[in-house]
This record gives C-alpha cells, sequence and structure tokens, in this order.
C-alpha cells in the first residue's frame, strides 16, 4: 500500500462501529444515489466529484489473483458500456496511475465458507476512489458499490465524494433456483449469478433434484438423468462451469438433491430406491405424489453412498442440501418390510423413521465433509447440532431451531412464486425488531434466502419472477436492520431494475418478448400499458384457476405481468399531493382524469389485437374491467372539482362496482382498486381518504 | 407410406414444373398470409381449415433420425408457445394419429453438400398435414413453412388448405459473420443459425481470423488465439458444438480464415509466418494494416499445411474460404528476399506472387478434400477451375467469373453494415432479369451470402443489424425471380420480424435494452417513437463520424436505430392515401396533424432525458430536427386544408429547411425528409407531389 494515500479510515472501523444505516452529512447527495444495499456506513461528501473520464484506469498494487482481474475486466467493461468512454482494460500495478485503486491484503478462502470475510471500505476524492478489502470476495462487493455511485452528471460521468465501510449484516443470502420443474439452461443460471452478486448475495441454492425431474448427469447412475428427466440437464463439466462462474463472483454454490420425498424422478431409473416397487414415470402434473426412498434397505444407503461420492467433488461448497421437505407417510406406510423395520429399530411412527433416515445420510455426507441443511420438517431431537434448518413453514420453526441451538435461515416470506410485493417481502427480517431471541441465540440464525420454485416459470419468464424484487430481499439480508424506509427502496429499486437490465438479465426484456409473441406484432404500447396496472393473481388462485401441468406452455398475460405494478404505486402517490396540496390539485386533476382517459382508451385497442390473437383474452377482460374503473374514477373527480360532495348513494354504489372489480380477470387482477376507493371516499366527502 | 393418403401430388411436380410464384387460386387467401421466403409454387384452397387442437401430434411414419426428430420437437415446442396449447412432444409412427404427418424418404447427404436436395410439398386438408420430402434437409425447410402457415383464427389457431411445392432457386444462400473484430459467443452465433434456418439460409461463413483476432482454439499453434485474440475465441469443443447445431437446421459452416492479407492477428504469436520482422501486436483501430503472410518461405507452408490439418476435421463442410481479399502490396515490396524469390519464380507483380500463394494453399486444401472459395481478388488464370469466387466489389466479376468457367457467390450489395433498406438489398438478384448471362453460364452462379462484418457491431447489437433485412435477401436467393413486389415483401417482413423474436433473435429487445441502458431508466416511449423516423447514418458516414476504434463502446442512438425506420414507411403510405383518396382526406390530415404533434412534443421530453444522460445527446438532436420538421408538416397541412395553395416564397423556404435537415445528427438521420418534400410541394399546389 501506498504511504502517502490521504485517507486514514481502515478496516478497524466496521469491525468496531455499530453499523449505522446511511450515516451522512449530506443527506441530499445521498437522496440522489441509488445504492442497493444500503452500505453499513456510508459518508457523502458533496464538496466535489470524482470525474470519470476516457482516462479512466485501474489499478491493483497489491494483491491479485485471476478472480480479482477478471473481475475488474467485468467492472470497465460495464462502466465502459455505461459511459460510452473507450476505456482500457488493462490494469495497472501503480497506485498512482489508477483512478480506481483496487488494494486487497488477501485471495479469501480457498473455499468460499459462510465465515468469508465480505467487508471492504471504499474512499472516493476527487482524484481517485481507493477499494480496500481483507479478501478478493470484499473487493468484488465493493467493486458493484463503486459501479451504482456511478452518476449522470451535465455532459459527463462522476462519483461523489464518500466514505463507505461495508459489511453484511447475516453471512448467508442466498436464492434458490429450482431447476427440476422447469430446467433452466446455464445461460439463463449464469445471468442470474451475476444480477446476484450485482445486489451483494452469495449462496445459490440449487434445486437439482425432485419428483418432475433430475437435472444433474451422474456417469455412475446415468439413468439418473436419462430416464429422470426429459433429456435437459447439466452435464459435469456445466456444472463446474456454473460453479466456477459462482466463485468469480464470491458467490457459494449448494446444491440440493431433495429426498426422502420429493423423489419420483430417482425412481424412474432406478426404482428399487424406493419403498414401493413402481414402475415409476415422470409426472407431468405438479399433484402431491406419494413416492420416497425406502429407508430400511443397506443397498440404498450404498447407491447414495457413492451417488454423493460422485457428486461431492462437482460441489466443492461446505454444505449440502438433502431437501426432507413434504414426505408422505403413505409411501412408508403401505409396506409391512417396513414396518417391520420400525418396529425393530422403535422407530415409532414416520417422524422417526424420516430422522433415522436423515441420520444416516448425515453420516454419509459427514464422510465428504460436508454439513447438512434440510427444510423444517428435518428438525428432530435425534439429528447433531450441525446440521443447518432452512426455514419454509414459518418464522417459528427458525426461532426454536435457533433455541435449540440449530443454526438456521429463513425463507418463510421470501417465496417468490408467492407473487407478493417487493415491499411485503422488504418487511419480513429474520430477526425482527423486538423480537424474544437472545444475542447467544440470535447468532444461530445465519440469514435467508429468496426461494424461485419452478412450477410456474420458464427460461423466458424466470428473470421477472426473480427481479427485481429479490434486491429488496438482498438489502434485507445485507444491510442494518434499521434501514427499513419503503418509499426510498421502492425510489432505489427503480435505478436498479434497469442496471440490472444492464448486466443481462431479461427481466424487462422478456416480458417484451412475451407479449410480441402472444399479440403476435410488436405494436405492444396498449400492453405495456395495461401491464402498468395490472398484477397477477396468487399462487394460490393461480393454481386453481385453469390447473397448469408441465404441458402448460406458460404464456398468457398473467405469466408476463409482475407484482409491483408500477401504475398503481404512482397512482397512490398522485392522490397524496393531490389530498394534502390544494395548490397543486387542479393540475394533478387534470392528470389524473389524463390517465382515466387513457384507461377507457386502452379496451377497444387491445379488444382489436385479442380479436387476432386468442391467447390475450385474460388481457382483454382485465382491460373491460380497467375501462370501468377508469370511468368512475373521472366521475369521481368531477364531484372534487366541482366542491359539492357525491351522494351517498353515488358513493356506496360505485363501491359496490369496485368491489366486484377487485376479482380476478383469468390470472390477472387490477392493481389500482384500493387508490380508486379512496377517490371515491373523497368524492363522497370522507374525511379519513384524504386524511384531512 | 401409407397408401390412404388422399393426395396424390407427390415430388414428380416440383421437379417437372417451372417454379411460379405464388400460382394460387385465392389471392386473398394468400394475401392473409406471412410466408418467407415465398415458394415456388403455393395454392391456396379457401374452402375450409386445419384446425390446431390439444390434441396435435406429430407422426413420422417412415424414415426418421435424431435430426429430424429433434427438428420435430422444435417445431411442437414453437408450435405449444404459439397458441398456448399443452402439446405432447411424443412423435408417433402411426400416420393415421397424426395432424402433421413428416414422410421422408432418407437422411440427405452425410456432409450436406451444395448440392444438397431440399426441396419439399406440403399438403394441409381439414383432417390433416402431410409434409413429403426427399430428404431430411427438405423436411426442416418444409417444417419451418408449415409454422409459417398457422395463424389466429378467431378463438383458436388454425392452417389454410394448401397445396405446395417448394425447393430454392440458388443452392448457396448463406450469412457472413464476422467474429474477429468484435468476437459473438456461441449463443450469438446459435441464435442466428436459428433465424436462418427460418428463413430457409443453409449457408453459415464464419469469418474466423483477420487482422483484429484469431477466434479458434489452434492446440498446435495455440499463440494463434492465446496472442492472437484479446482470449475471446472459441474452443475446438465449442465449434463442434456449433457446426452439429448447424448441420441440425440443415445449415453448412464454411470457415475463413483471411490470407495473406488481414492477417496481423497470426503474426502477434508467430511473426516468423510474416513478410516483415514484426513484432506485430493486435490493432486496437480498423486502419488498413500492412501486414502479409511470406509466400516465398517453405516453413510458412508447412506450417499452414499442420494448422490445416488439425483444423479440417473440425469443418467438415467440402469448401474452405482462404479469404484473399486487400492484400496491401507495401508488405511484399520492402522484402528483398521477396524480390529475388518472385525474380527466380518469374513472378512479375504482387498480383502474380498472391497467385503463387494461391496455388499453393490450393493444394494443401486439395490433400485435404476442401474447395477453395475465395473473395474476387483471387480470380487468377492460374488458379484452378474448381475454386468459388465470392464477389464483393461488384456484380461484374461475378460475371466475368462465371463466363471463365469459375463457380460464384454474390455478396456485393448484401453488405448488411451499409445500412441500406431491405428493400435495396431485395432488388439485388445474382442473375437479374436481362442479364447477359446464358443459362450455360448462369448455372456457375451458385448463389449470395448476406455479409455481417463486425467493426460495428457487439453481441448487443448484431442481431439488429442482421435481421429482418436478411430475411429479404434470403427470399431473393430461395424463391422465383419473379417475386418482387417489394410492398408484398414489407408486408410479410412485418410478421417474420415478430416470428424471428420467439424464435430468440434479440433484434427488438436489443435496442430496448440498450435505450434503458444509455438513458438509464427504463421509461423509453419517448426513444422508442424516435426509433421510428430515424435511421443510423451509412457506413461511410459512420466511419467519418467520432472515428469508431476498437475500444469504442458503440453503445450510442446511432447503434440502436435500424434502416427501414417504420415511420417513414408508414408516413409514405398516409400521404398516398392522402392524394388519391379524397374523401378520406380530412380524416387522414387528422391523423396526418396528431403524428406532427407528436413529433413537436417529443423534443421536450428527450431534452429532460438527455439533460442526465449525456450518451443521449444525438437523440437530443435528431429530435430537435424532427420537431422543426413537424411544425413544417403541421403548417403544410393547414395549406391543404384551406383549399388555397402556399405561396412559392413559403415553399421554396421550407424546402430549404427541410434540405438543411437532411444532415446527419451525429450517428443519426431523419427517415421521413422524403416524405416532407412532398407535402410542402403539394401544399404548393405542385400536381407531381399528389400524383393527380
Amino acid at each position: 500500500m501506498r504511504p502517502s494515500f490521504p485517507l486514514t479510515i481502515g478496516l478497524a472501523l466496521i469491525t468496531a462501529a455499530t453499523p449505522i444505516a446511511a450515516q451522512s452529512s449530506d443527506s441530499v447527495a445521498l437522496a440522489q444515489l441509488s445504492l442497493m444495499p444500503m452500505p453499513a456506513s456510508i459518508h457523502i461528501d458533496s464538496g466535489g466529484r470524482l470525474a470519470l473520464t476516457p482516462s479512466f484506469r485501474v489499478a491493483v498494487p497489491r494483491f491479485r489473483d485471476g478472480r480479482l482481474l477478471r473481475a475488474a475486466a467485468r467492472a470497465i467493461t460495464r462502466l465502459a458500456r455505461h459511459t460510452g468512454l473507450g476505456l482500457t482494460h488493462e490494469v495497472t500495478r501503480d497506485s498512482v496511475l489508477g483512478t480506481l485503486v483496487i488494494d486487497v491484503r488477501g485471495p479469501g478462502e480457498t473455499v468460499q465458507s459462510v465465515d468469508e470475510d465480505e467487508s471492504y471500505t471504499l474512499d472516493v476524492t476527487t482524484f481517485r476512489a481507493v477499494l480496500r478489502a481483507p479478501t478478493v470476495v470484499g473487493a468484488l462487493r465493493g467493486l458493484e458499490t463503486f459501479q451504482q455511485l456511478v452518476t449522470a452528471t451535465g455532459s459527463g460521468f462522476t462519483v461523489p465524494l464518500a466514505h463507505i465501510a461495508d459489511r453484511p449484516r447475516f453471512a448467508w443470502r442466498g436464492l434458490l433456483i429450482d431447476v427440476s420443474r422447469h430446467f433452466e439452461p446455464v445461460d439463463v443460471i449464469e445471468r442470474n449469478l451475476d444480477a446476484m452478486a450485482a445486489v451483494k448475495l452469495n449462496v445459490l441454492h440449487w434445486h437439482l433434484s425432485d419428483d418432475q425431474g433430475f437435472r444433474v448427469e451422474s456417469k455412475r447412475y446415468p439413468k439418473l438423468q436419462e430416464l429422470g428427466s426429459n433429456g435437459e440437464y447439466y452435464t459435469q463439466a456445466q456444472v463446474r462451469e456454473v460453479v466456477a462462474f459462482a466463485r468469480d463472483r464470491g458467490i457459494r454454490v449448494v446444491p440440493e438433491f431433495d429426498m426422502p420425498g420429493h423423489s419420483i424422478s430417482w425412481f424412474v431409473g432406478y426404482p428399487s430406491l424406493a419403498s414401493s416397487p413402481g414402475p415409476y414415470a415422470l409426472p407431468t402434473d405438479f399433484n402431491f405424489t406419494a413416492g420416497a426412498f425406502d429407508p430400511t434397505r443397506e443397498s440404498v444407503y450404498r447407491f447414495i453412498t457413492r451417488f454423493v461420492g460422485e457428486m461431492a467433488p462437482l460441489f466443492p461448497d461446505h454444505y449440502w442440501h438433502i431437501g426432507g421437505d413434504e414426505v408422505d407417510a403413505r409411501a412408508w406406510d403401505s409396506n409391512t418390510a417396513i414396518h417391520r423395520f420400525m418396529r425393530r429399530h422403535k422407530l415409532k411412527d414416520s417422524g422417526a423413521l424420516q430422522a433415522y433416515f436423515n441420520r444416516r445420510l448425515s453420516r454419509i455426507l459427514t464422510a465428504q465433509h460436508k454439513r447438512v441443511v434440510g427444510w423444517d420438517e428435518i428438525l428432530h431431537p435425534d439429528l447433531p447440532h450441525d446440521i443447518v434448518i432452512q426455514s419454509w413453514r414459518g418464522q417459528a420453526s427458525l426461532f426454536s431451531a435457533a433455541q435449540d441451538g440449530y443454526s438456521g435461515i429463513l425463507s418463510a416470506g421470501y417465496y417468490l412464486d408467492a407473487m407478493s410485493s417487493a415491499g411485503q417481502h422488504y418487511a419480513v427480517d429474520p430477526i425482527p425488531t423486538g423480537s424474544d431471541l437472545d444475542s447467544a441465540h440470535a447468532i444461530h440464525v445465519l440469514g435467508g434466502e429468496a426461494c424461485m420454485w419452478g412450477e410456474l416459470v420458464t427460461p423466458e419468464t424466470i428473470d421477472s419472477r426473480i427481479w427485481p424484487r429479490t434486491a429488496a430481499i438482498a438489502e434485507r439480508l445485507w444491510s442494518p436492520s434499521t434501514v427499513v424506509n419503503v418509499n426510498d427502496m421502492y425510489r432505489r429499486l427503480a435505478t436498479v431494475n434497469v442496471e440490472l437490465a444492464d448486466i443481462g438479465v431479461h427481466h424487462l426484456s422478456g416480458p417484451d418478448a412475451m407479449w410480441r409473441l402472444i399479440a403476435q406484432t410488436d405494436q405492444i404500447a396498449a400492453l405495456r400499458a395495461l401491464q402498468h396496472v395490472v398484477e397477477p393473481v396468487s399462487l394460490g388462485q393461480r393454481m386453481h384457476t385453469r390447473r397448469p401441468t408441465l404441458l402448460t406452455p406458460l404464456v398468457e398475460p398473467g405469466d408476463i405481468v409482475t407484482p409491483d405494478a408500477r401504475g398503481g404505486r404512482a397512482l397512490s402517490a398522485l392522490l397524496d399531493t393531490l389530498f394534502h396540496d390544494p395548490s397543486r390539485a387542479p393540475g394533478l386533476r387534470d392528470s389524473l382524469a389524463a390517465m382515466f382517459a387513457q384507461w377507457q382508451a386502452l379496451a377497444p385497442t387491445i379488444a382489436a389485437l385479442t380479436a387476432r390473437a386468442p391467447l390475450l383474452t385474460d388481457a382483454d377482460s382485465a382491460a373491460g374491467a380497467l375501462a370501468t374503473a377508469g370511468g368512475i374514477g373521472a366521475d369521481a373527480l368531477t364531484y372534487l372539482g366541482g366542491g359539492q360532495p357525491a351522494s351517498s348513494a353515488w358513493t356506496s354504489d360505485r363501491l359496490a362496482q369496485l368491489d366486484s372489480l377487485t376479482a380476478p380477470r383469468g390470472l390477472l387482477k387490477l392493481a389500482i382498486i384500493p387508490q380508486l376507493r379512496r377517490l371515491v371516499l373523497a368524492a363522497g366527502g370522507a374525511a379519513s381518504a384524504t386524511g384531512q
């Protein structure tokens, strides 16, 4: 390190200080930035800026390895694309020449563990930015922050003067991707890894087998992938590629092979593993299936031992996920040999039998130096304390596990297929304020994982189901618990949303492509406009409307639209201003009237499209409902502008109409009904609606 | 074949009949279809339709191989996505069960040659469609036609009753992709191969080496890719993957290793191959470089022999492209040993020396059973007659080669980087009507190739440079020479444009993604609107404006917009109707007024975007020019509506203003100036403008 660096604040600071969100001497400057996740500590100095010019250069003066240099090269490429500058990719060792100096102490762990040091500091002066980190992984995190700091000012791009000291709140910050129900090719996985790195997530939980498909090549047991999939699976070379790609981005890859339930795909090729003789076929639907491994036969454990022995070198991570969820006891109940075994071993019920299976599994994995992770059903007094519990059924099981000394990760509340809003996920904290978990037990809460289950996503739609909402979850897991301002989260999420597209995620281009596909035209402006005020129904509603199977192509409007419809939030903000700033009311009423007129105009346009594109039917139906809503909104505005409140008959009639508009239109629902209720109530003179 | 098939028209028909474009008993039905390329012969019967239902099933009753079954599976997947139907992927052998019966006589050639039989017939009745072909390649072509026939009618999808007998006009229908200047990853190549197959192209000409980069892994000479590229190259496994992917789609892969010029990238690692000692570095610009192989040294031929020996098995095609273009004689002139060699071998000039080199090269390639293709510079009396000449400098060289008995392929007029319109390329015919080439010589014209040179394209932009224009070139090369209606081509191209996006081409999503990148927002409606009336400047203008180098990130508005701006063509059509159908004039004037008002409104919106996104500068400038044009258009409409012609002073003043608006705005030009000239002239009372 060059002693002449003018900065004195080192890594000690973030080790010592309690993380404080967004400490800033200049909150205006901070409000113009869109960092996500918010750093543990940030200080902005508005007294100048570091300009990015064609002479921008990266210096790596001390430790350097391939991983760090590749990350620097990726950052330079992104900065060049972002700024349009023809930047050199040559990285110098001379820190004096560097506009961005990356000063790293060492490589970090050979196999990244849950204890990896991810901290960094970033100091930006008018001359240069200095990123310091004890490990390459910390530098990767800091590089993402640096790129988020770059903003356009006037005719060029600059970085604000800043001191940032950052480290994660939780050590396990994951995303589960289920590739069993619908396969996701390597490029889908890799672009999602890039996006994960951008928001500082560090675990890809790869759900590689389930009833509907087994997705990894086994050379020892080739019928696993050959008969246990539709031909879509990862070769071992591809697995190595993904694991290396993830490591390059400071991301661990934890494989999950779900057992003893959720395992029909194993039994298609190897029925002797199962507790019933079979034969087995891959399900073409998502109904609950009652097949399970036979925990009583030694041949099953020999198979698993050899299988794990083959797979363990492919997945260097210290953890291995055994699944363990939703075992249907009927699979065992109907087998008299299993009954005899249970009596002989004094296993009183199927829970005890599964615990027996998990203990055996745990021994096999321990021999391969793997620690076990499993869904919360595996929690059982007979299991060793080094297993990790992943809570999906609720936060309570996470706390009870922690109180019993088990480490845990939270997924309840982070299910992306539930079609909840970013704000709803953001409100879920692995250790909520006021939790009665004491600090001795709280350390067992390692973090959380967003879960992208695969029943209803394809390579075309998965990105828009994961992003940008997962960025909000990533912030919850990285940033201090005090970072909770939902409006500011949404403000920053809008910027991150665009950055993620630049990184290569298809969450914005995908919906457009799907509209073009099902509308059979590239004139889709009306459908884009509809998309802004429409959301998908919940998972439960979806599963009970035209119940999808594996053959369903998933190309309906409900597969395209996303939670957090922009129009709903925008309308709420307009109403807030309308009711709280009378001076702006006339202008806002005009804007609202224009918006409602646009809603009414969409219906005939979308009806015309639907006449030649039958797959648009739900969109047509939703556009009709939106037109009705627009009419109600327009009438309410007339009352509000006239100064005389609407009659109670009008009000109750319109509220009833709005109630009927809350019903799903096929797989769609309108995202603006509560806002219109507020407007109608205000037109009727209700003070509660205007907050006055 | 099942004897009960009700169809009697067999393959004999297309062998015997002179191809006749679009023979149809129902031109209305045909005008609703969007086949491209147009089949050699098509007969539509509007007396019914074949309905696609969930029970749609593919039957392959006779010959079947992996290639055919994979193609069937892809077609089923696309049909399911297109229709939303949950179709089975199980292919039956029982033709009675098939909705689409694919009846193929045999596999086709083991290594597809330029003589491969690509013909097929397709017969659609109300019960089923029967696709018959002598080879799997013919079946691949017919499958694409079948998919283009599927149209939405009422609440479902149907296929019109049709008899199609089809075969290509030219045997060599190619697309050159230059991956040297900017590397294009495998997924870019593969999605372009999918698109090529959709429009029945059959040759990928892979320009693998040039001054700026050597893009194939050589295990024997690893410094070729290690020092001769920026680290981006295809591994041999990837080459095999691409070649297999192409073969699956009936596409040959012809590699080009350009020599003796355009070859600096070879010399970085192996300077002894060159006529000057070096050292050599990869150029970072596109300036003409004076490096060339030394044709006088035996060690050079030994190197090439071993190199070709290593590469030949990777590229099974019978042809090998040696480049041979633009050799700078200075590379040889400055070397006295080369002068001595030329005197000793009686080689009177550098042309003779290159011919000597090409003869040696030709012998090396012949030993590997390869025939030579080269750019038209290689044509020389000393060369054997089995070489193929690719004409880039003009059609004349193609004809003179044919008259000398050399086979040739046309690329002059098909350069995609010239930024010409689809209509301009469409007008270029390898054997134009009225050509004085007699039929004995015309058979030497094998076909043509669209050329996508790589100086100014990246993986993000290449798709929108290739597509959809290349579909028009594909039709020129496949369809009968009588298919020349430009308006109908554009009508069909609009449909194919959307299909190509569904196939996976990024030509529509890419521009949106780039706008989002450089505008740093996903609110890009104004930029999309601008894109409709703006085109990129020509290649020549581009190269002389802010001269780009290899470091230029190519993220400017000029990298986003495309030829064939939709708004220009739409405006022309509106004016045609305005001037020829007085009854519709008032309504059309209103539409035009709204359009001109929208143009004027774009300027402030785009100016506001540009204030925080400096890379939009050209868009801002073009929007300003467009606003001026909109004002002129609005004034002209006022005159036209008022019944009194504008003064000649007004007219000449506005024409002068329009002239000044034809100047490029950075890398952009307005695509609506000729149309506005017409409107201004009409406002001034000029009969020539209205055609009356």
